[in-house]
């Protein structure tokens, strides 16, 4: 990149300590000559932005090492301090609280979940994730302090403001402003987004889609919802109700799919993954009923995967959400999806499976820091 | 927008043009002082930048009208020759062939349609589409050389290279070269674009969706397919497959719409319009069995546009495809996606009608233009 040669000059600052900065990152450490190289900045700029980086304690100097050996003086080294600030990434499921922490670089620290029940209020499940951010914290020896950014995933539909505007899994949770509930316990930003939305921005930065940038992650519970990334970026709707995919079978008045899993007469509770992983399980074994649940559990989920394809036409479909069970689904959905879609995308398991909610919210705050960090006039200089 | 003072000078050449024409475009006419003052360029820039836009034909002085009554020498003014070169958006549908010819600023000059017969095989449908061109341009006493871009909205999925990859409504398009076959006829670029992607694009630029950049078309014909824009642009997919959401209802082996609007045993054609439009007729009259076809038909049309409400969460839904008929279909539509979407979208009835496709072929072929004229580093400086 070219230095500038006029114009605003804090400006000038931001994006040369930005370049810089980016250049530091993507290497181990590197020395004034070797920064100099790469960014194409003069000698005595470079100076004063790694000066000013090490002011802001965002670059440190790397010890000697090796170098001292070797003859005459040791060209200093710098490296960008990753442990100069710490993000979490949480996710509020509806029988599980999840907290994932990582450094500036994203690299995981530390997990912790807890159970939560599924009736439980939204001050209990709140504090359930509260206890578990506490631990995990302790337990890597970070001081809350050093937090940059939070991102949540949570079922529903979710507000710019992190307000949850319908959601129908957990308890007390439409209406509930949650982004602004969790800052009281944070003194960074906190960034709300719906479970699969998040989902789908983790496979895609560490799991099945990471080679592609036009993906549909389907969270196929038993009300499913699916989130999307168009072009690498998330695509929320115009009211973050994109792939909210489960009302559509409300539409053919057929049965919800806690029915077309029953094994009885009596439908599955929506949210039982146990009860549903047990009908997997016994129709893998060879029972009847549960086969037959399985198959009509199978159609169900073709039915919206197949909608969700036609209407947005991804390079691939990553289906997750259950634990167990599912991977009995990619060949029936493979198959109908070649006879029915006019361009049929890929079909490929999680591989973050129930990490994948808590992954994307890190994700999404380290999105979020990285924007501050390295972002010239709002335009990101480079993504990891 | 201020003056840059370093760089590439063929650029700059650029960048300071792309500003003036934008500036001169967005008035009737302007003295070099008002195109220094809206532009923040220097007077001898401006004064050598509008001296060769004049010189390429793009700009030319005004003639002095009152201002020679005036004291003194008038200013002299200048103004964007929206007559140097000419558009076309071409319709390629399976009843008719349809142009519309425009200037530089979209102005529509005149517009041309034929019929043909929906049996027609390739090459005699290009060529009714080529003798509608040709009666056009004579009668609008514009040279062909005088194109700069063509735009043509046809049924199918279409490649970026303006090969049809699959299209099951015309005869031999599947497959068919259509960019390449109609590039002999133009010495401009030709931009081959899906119908209903046309008609999306069509009613956000002077339709039914102008309010708004998040909009769904749905082409309600018997096959129904759909075009999206996201953010103010066209979504087409990974493969150019967005929307054809037609395909849905293979899945649940229901009817098709050919069978569900019949009122008799026989389904009717599938490309038959005035059948469909005689049945939507007789249902007005109160003709019992066309009422049921009707409403199978509607509870078709709702699950499909559904499907595309719940997988993209869009502001407004644009419903068009047939003239006369669809007015019906409006508030079932409303009535059921308010039951069962999360956030429904507003439905409004397609503002342009049977001129749609090509009118958004049109509009594709000025962004084209656009492009070449305003574009800096492959940005549009600005969109009227």
């Amino acid at each position: 990149m070219g230095q500038l040669t006029g114009g605003d000059p804090s400006l000038l600052r931001r994006i040369n300590s930005a370049v810089v900065l980016h250049a530091l990152r993507a290497t181990d450490c590197a020395t004034l000559t070797e920064i100099t190289r790469v960014t194409g900045l003069s000698r005595p700029t470079v100076e004063g932005v790694v000066e000013g980086l090490i002011e802001g304690g965002l670059v440190v100097e790397a010890a000697a090492e090796d170098g001292a050996r070797r003859q005459g003086r040791p060209a200093r080294r710098f490296r960008f301090r990753a442990e100069a600030g710490h993000l979490l990434g949480l996710e509020i499921g509806p029988h599980r609280v999840a907290a994932l922490l990582s450094d500036l670089d994203g690299r995981v620290l530390g997990a912790q979940a807890k159970e939560v029940d599924e009736t439980a209020p939204a001050d209990e499940r709140l504090d359930r994730l509260r206890g578990a951010v506490a631990e995990l914290l302790r337990r890597a020896g970070v001081a809350r302090s050093s937090l940059r950014a939070v991102g949540v995933g949570t079922p529903g539909i979710v507000e710019a403001d992190g307000t949850v505007r319908l959601s129908t899994a957990l308890p007390q949770w439409t209406g509930l402003r949650l982004g602004e509930r969790l800052s009281r316990s944070f003194r960074c930003p906190v960034l709300v987004e719906n479970d699969a939305n998040a989902a789908a921005v983790a496979e895609h930065w560490k799991g099945a889609a990471t080679e592609t940038d036009d993906v549909v992650f389907v969270l196929a519970g038993l009300s499913p919802g699916a989130g999307s990334l168009i072009g690498g970026r998330l695509h929320r709707g115009y009211g973050g109700a994109a792939g909210e995919i489960g009302a559509l079978h409300l539409l053919g008045r057929e049965a919800k799919p806690e029915a077309l899993l029953s094994t009885t007469d009596e439908p599955l509770h929506p949210l039982d993954e146990q009860a549903v992983a047990e009908v997997f399980a016994l129709a893998r074994e060879g029972d009847q009923r549960a086969r037959a649940a399985v198959e009509r559990f199978i159609q169900r989920l073709v039915h919206d995967v197949a909608a969700l394809v036609l209407a947005l036409d991804p390079e691939l479909v990553v289906i997750g959400g259950w634990a167990a069970g599912l991977d009995g689904v990619l060949e029936p959905l493979r198959c109908e999806l070649a006879r029915y879609c006019l361009r049929p995308p890929r079909v490929a398991l999680s591989v973050l499976g129930e990490a994948a909610v808590a992954t994307g919210a890190l994700r999404l705050a380290l999105d979020h820091v990285e924007e501050q960090l390295f972002a010239v006039d709002g335009t990101v200089t480079a993504r990891r």
